[in-house]
């Protein structure tokens, strides 16, 4: 354990950690008060930003890593939801004279690997005193101006899809609080989907590419609330005929005697990508998605005319999501 | 006093503050995963970012408008020391059960009237429980190619300049804690250098046009540390002939018995530009500067071969400036 040192014997450290940027665009990174790219001249540029806070979204006892993934995935996934690639990302660090500095040198390299993957630069950031340790990452992406998906496009008789099934990372994240006698294999699984959330980059940039996706966003606060801004926001209701709840969802939920559904439509940080098409296209698109990807594009229900979600027998959904505020 | 509602609430309440986006090249703002905005062609992308934490960098006693104002003022100093302009802005924003929602609204007020004059759109954001209520915003801006200024361009022989005489911030943070026997205009004044620093955006554009300009940086952590690190990123040394003691600093130097230069030095968040020039140059343009600006760009010293920064005397010059970790 050993506390920071000074700030830039710490950007030193963290610098060595993020390495060369990867991407030919990125003409200064780390290191001046502000960094430089080329933006690609045929295309608009998205910018999304998130934070991790110490206490309130992770501990410090959890594996550093995994929270520096887990901090960059969730801006990835947003970039995911606009059909954008990523180009780079900034980091405001918070930390304090009681934040272990090895900690966070890991924290960094869970977040670099996921970069690297991802293509995306870690361009440079701010690094602060804050009473808990802090990530603020914001990340910067381009999308063909046709490709842009937003989540105000939803129309009455569209199918409302989702690409994974949905659970998974809350089952993660009971098992991380409590034990849960469910099998090796269920649980290696749930904590990934929990720990490492994959960000679904190249689903986007699939359904970013056609027309007949009318409104796309991620699945960060649990079905049900992100099916209702998502409504909200296109001004049009939604019939939930089906839920598709991860199959390591129900297993957690079955072990632990609760409502597999509750799993899907509460949990949230499953990262999946939500969205609406033409209902006459969906066969089509889900059969390549499915030869594509290796799973299925899931049918959820339909766009209506009004407000809200209803379930299929017509009883209004709840919002049961995550509230970044009331933290229930 | 009121609580945070819920996010969405809260979230309604800071789009209506920030109102529409002033910039026409912003394509999509608040609200969606991502904010859109179209790149100038002939022109690269810069991106910095900054976090101001309460009870570190200010306190929920202070004026909320000034703390919002200086939280952006911070960021866009680094794009005035790239000598780019802002495009656009986002924030991530740290609240908590304790925090008061007029408050917040009232700091974005302060954030929102220094980006509308600064031509910058406040793009999007995220909120997040936090312990302290935190701001870390991120502000892109953009540049052309051959006008970028970066700090590690300076070269032997250079004249060191910065573009306001200091510490007339570090005045105002004292003034804040402690009353000082000097008149109400140098109170007044030192107050608006601390609360409402003006990012020098004009400047940072006009000396980014020069050829002869070779590094630029911001001075947000006092003068020594800021030239200690332009000459580490440049591979040079400097000899500091004179420090600009701005007079308001002089004042309350005085009346507390304090050497003035101390407030220039290691004062810091003065958010002058810091830079060098052909020295050859700095006649013509001191005297360009004086004209559009109507004041003194100050002549502080030479760059050296070497390394580190020595007074005139030979005596090397420590760094007293703000270490964000140690909190000196």
């Amino acid at each position: 354990m050993s506390a920071p040192r000074s700030e830039d014997a710490l950007i030193a450290e963290l610098r060595a950690v993020i390495g060369a940027a990867p991407r030919r665009s990125l003409r200064l990174g780390i290191g001046d008060d502000a960094a430089i790219w080329r933006p690609s001249r045929s295309h608009d540029s998205v910018i999304t930003t998130d934070a991790l806070v110490e206490d309130v979204h992770f501990t410090a006892a959890m594996e550093p890593e995994a929270i520096g993934h887990r901090a960059l995935a969730a801006n990835l996934s947003d970039i995911a939801a606009m059909g954008a690639r990523p180009v780079l990302a900034t980091i405001a660090l918070g930390v304090n004279a009681r934040s272990d500095e090895g900690w966070i040198v890991r924290a960094y390299r869970g977040m670099t690997a996921l970069a690297k993957r991802s293509g995306c630069a870690l361009a440079g950031g701010d690094i602060t005193r804050a009473p808990a340790i802090t990530f603020a990452i914001t990340v910067v992406g381009e999308v063909r101006p046709s490709n842009v998906k937003r989540r105000d496009g939803a129309r009455p008789g569209d199918v409302v899809f989702v690409t994974s099934a949905l659970g998974a990372s809350h089952a993660g994240l009971l098992l991380s609080r409590d034990a849960v006698a469910v099998s090796d294999a269920i649980a290696a699984a749930a904590r990934t989907a929990y720990e490492r959330p994959e960000p679904q980059l190249a689903e986007g940039r699939f359904l970013g590419a056609s027309r007949n996706v009318h409104a796309l966003m991620d699945t960060s606060d649990g079905l049900s609330t992100d099916l209702a801004r998502l409504c909200a926001a296109s001004g049009v209701g939604a019939r939930l005929d089906r839920i598709p709840v991860d199959p390591v969802a129900a297993a957690v939920a079955a072990a632990r005697g609760e409502d597999p559904d509750a799993y899907a439509l509460g949990g949230g940080e499953d990262f999946a990508l939500l969205g609406t098409m033409n209902a006459r296209a969906f066969g089509y698109l889900a059969g390549r998605f499915a030869a594509r990807f290796g799973r299925e594009l899931h049918n959820l229900g339909a766009i209506t005319e009004g407000a809200g979600v209803r379930l299929a027998n017509g009883v209004a959904l709840p919002r049961s999501g995550w509230d970044h505020l009331r933290g229930n």
